[in-house]
């Protein structure tokens, strides 16, 4: 059963005592609230984190990129202590003795009721991680499907919103459901003018030679935890890596395509829109043993 | 107080008894769990209706619209008699007696709990009105601000959900507070190929001589129910009304402009990005009167 820990004082904002007040629920127990801006304007943010053997991996990177959400979005700053003791509270909950069992916490701020002041509300849940395997091994399909908006969206319209890891995911959800309906697993944005971007839960990793690249984070985009430990994984083997605008046509001279995330950590693309990529099944094992060693 | 009224079956697709469940509860009561799509993910619709003497203003189209947008999301359809008699229940529950005192209602439909089919979410909550008189008669300044898409996102990207009144409304929230840095009330969005769109909780009327004209409902903007309050108010004293797409250039030449939604009526817009617009205050009035007397 997964565990939801509400937290009292999410916000650094509120914070008004030392006091640091969790409570472990029923996992359906309702907690929030029905006028709560979280549901009724989608109006908050969130991460998802993968934890193993207890280690909650890039800690640090999710709450570095949590409060960075809650700036584009203008909320009170995220306690990260406040969300560091919950998250260890719900693994103590979830009680978890198995070692190579993964495990995912999701962990959510919103902005509170409509018109009060300083209630955000903040809470997470945790449960085991279903099995990624055939993902991580076979591959997935992916199609790409436009996101609407030029490259430069987040510099010219930042109330837009780009870049921030919002509850607003009705379209990340819809885009799912209708590469579903192309036969494929996954989706790949697009832009308006020619670029890729990343895929609705996760980031692009591409290969040409022995050349790691993955689209510009600043540039609509959030930059991936698990893209960044691979990142580091690459780097470990000496391998080349680097962020930079990558446009569409690029896509059909990678090597070797991969979509990352927290959760299901590196998958392989073995079909872009029908077409058929080798998938590299050795280092993508090896790439993945990285990524669930990931200490920090 | 508020009102909350929680729907046991809101969906036709999960209706499998002829039982209709409601309960009131307290406003401040949690109702939502924690991992219900509805916050985690935006992924549901609302409504917002207005309710004068005890009628609900514009109920079917209100319910037509709703329908729509579970149809855009792929989410089960709301059951209308389940909705109708929520919203009947909580009016009975909030107990306003004086006729003048208006009354607002939200209503919402989740997908309910990830992975768990058939769970969706519904429930409404309605109080008093907060008074809008300033915005209806002095008017209210507006700023435009571009939403991101071409005119035909609709038909090109139907992923993008535009024309859906979804609870993925973290960027209608974020445009609301550019606006205020920019010392306006309300927001009109733009198009990237030069057209005007709708506001993030409204439409626009334009008046160009006896003309009145709306940007059409197709072209990714919603069609708003005290909109079409108003071409009917139009149509009967004789007015001609159209809706075609407008171009932000044409802003300059109408005559006079207003923002239209259920709750707040139709707001005069008094200043559009600096530049002031006559407000015609008389035919103002006569407008919002006959969208109060709506009895249908």
């Amino acid at each position: 059963m997964p565990v939801v820990v509400t937290i009292a004082r999410p916000s650094v904002a509120s914070d008004f005592s030392d006091a640091r007040a969790f409570e472990i629920v029923p996992f359906d127990q309702p907690i929030v609230d029905a006028m709560n801006l979280g549901i009724t304007r989608g109006d908050g943010i969130f991460e998802t984190i993968g934890i193993v053997n207890g280690i909650v991996q890039d800690e640090e990177a999710h709450l570095r990129r949590f409060a960075r959400s809650a700036t584009i979005l203008e909320l009170p700053i995220p306690d990260p202590s406040a969300y560091r003791a919950a998250v260890a509270a719900g693994i103590a909950a979830l009680g978890v003795t198995d070692p190579t069992t993964e495990v995912y916490c999701k962990y959510v701020l919103t902005r509170g009721i409509e018109g009060r002041p300083l209630s955000p509300t903040g809470y997470a849940f945790l449960d085991v991680n279903p099995s990624w395997d055939r993902e991580r091994t076979t591959g997935i399909g992916v199609v790409t499907l436009s996101r609407g908006y030029a490259l430069d969206i987040a510099q010219t319209s930042p109330w837009l919103l780009q870049g921030a890891k919002t509850l607003s995911y009705a379209v990340n959800r819809a885009v799912l459901r209708e590469a579903a309906r192309r036969g494929a697993d996954d989706v790949l944005f697009t832009t308006t003018d020619g670029y890729v971007l990343e895929g609705p839960t996760s980031s692009l990793l591409l290969r040409f030679d022995d050349s790691y690249v993955t689209p510009t984070p600043e540039l609509g985009v959030l930059h991936g935890t698990a893209q960044y430990g691979a990142f580091n994984y690459l780097a470990s083997i000496g391998a080349s890596t680097s962020y930079r605008p990558v446009l569409i046509s690029e896509l059909m001279d990678a090597d070797a395509l991969w979509m990352t995330n927290s959760q299901r950590l590196a998958a392989p693309v073995h079909t872009l829109d029908g077409r058929s990529i080798p998938v590299d099944t050795e280092f993508t094992a090896a790439l993945n043993a990285a990524l669930l060693a990931r200490t920090e």
